[in-house]
């Protein structure tokens, strides 16, 4: 029997916010509430980005630095909140992810 | 010089998703503004779960399992439409985490 | 001088959510937080109507009636919750949009 | 047979924000899915003034002028576009909502 095979390795990530958040007393802020409520308010700056853009403007946004760099923040601010809250609550994110692809190919069987 | 230390990797989910979504015919769907939509929806479902909660509650999810599945597969889908629309759009999220946390302790000192 | 005329009224719907809230004795569940956190639930929802239809699709909704009822109701769930929102926070929606409608102005003057 | 009782009327600034639009020739921007972007996005401002508040803070809201000001302006946002979003796609937010509390009225019985 063997391991299963890891998707997404994020403890690196994990550890790193857990450092900072300690570093400056910021675990009594970090409930799960406040943190799905941070991610919200990421996503929403995400979607902000995308709000007037014509889908060809949204496929070519690699090609506007500014726009970019700006996109690169707002998804690495999402998916900071949402390795935090994993952390939180105790999810094991490799897993739920594994879990999850296999229910999908349940309920989305290939043509 | 050394290679920056990498803080998640992602590469397995990232190919998982796009292979799922080629043999679905989907990748046609899978644009960035449709992405972001589908993203905010899943942000949704998770907001969902904690909505009625006290911190107290939010806090002891884990002991809940049906509760817990529930949160981890909703944690999953918002992962896996962060994954793949950093593929459709070319963010590579390791070196966007990285950046990101170096301009988060500009912005925040430690005391 | 004149009263400012009024954008909306909402006092009758604020009322009906209030008495509805009263009946079940859920006041004590309308905090501002939760209520933030159940609005964005339901902007999710409204999200996935539109997340995989391309815009001549979405403009075209009022022509399927199962899409167009799923719509409406997803429309009212997100303006229940924000009347509820600002009772319980008591901001005045009507002078809230007049003053943003003159800020914007503003912000966005004609060509 | 009379009328039913309107709960909300948004006619005003449905009007004020169609004018408003057509003299920046903006309307071809205020696609469906161009506004439940912007919905998001608002929604994520309106998030993250109470992601780091306490329920009591949440609760005193109003006596700090500067936060409460920002919630006025946020709430009317989500109103702004919610009000464009019926509008563009022919929605009447004052029957949706009179349906949608008929129909919470028999998922949720009083006790």
């Amino acid at each position: 029997m063997t391991a299963p095979v890891s998707l997404i390795d994020s403890t690196g990530l994990a550890a790193a916010l857990e450092r900072f958040a300690d570093e400056r007393h910021w675990p009594r802020y970090h409930t799960p509430r406040n943190l799905v409520l941070a991610l919200t308010g990421e996503v929403g700056e995400l979607a902000e980005i995308f709000q007037w853009l014509t889908d060809d403007e949204a496929a070519c946004l690699a090609e506007d630095p500014a726009r970019f760099t700006h996109l690169q923040e707002e998804m690495a601010d999402v998916l900071m909140y949402l390795v935090r809250l994993a952390s939180v609550t105790g999810v094991d994110l490799d897993a739920a992810v594994r879990d999850k692809l296999v229910k999908n190919a349940l309920k989305y069987p290939t043509p």
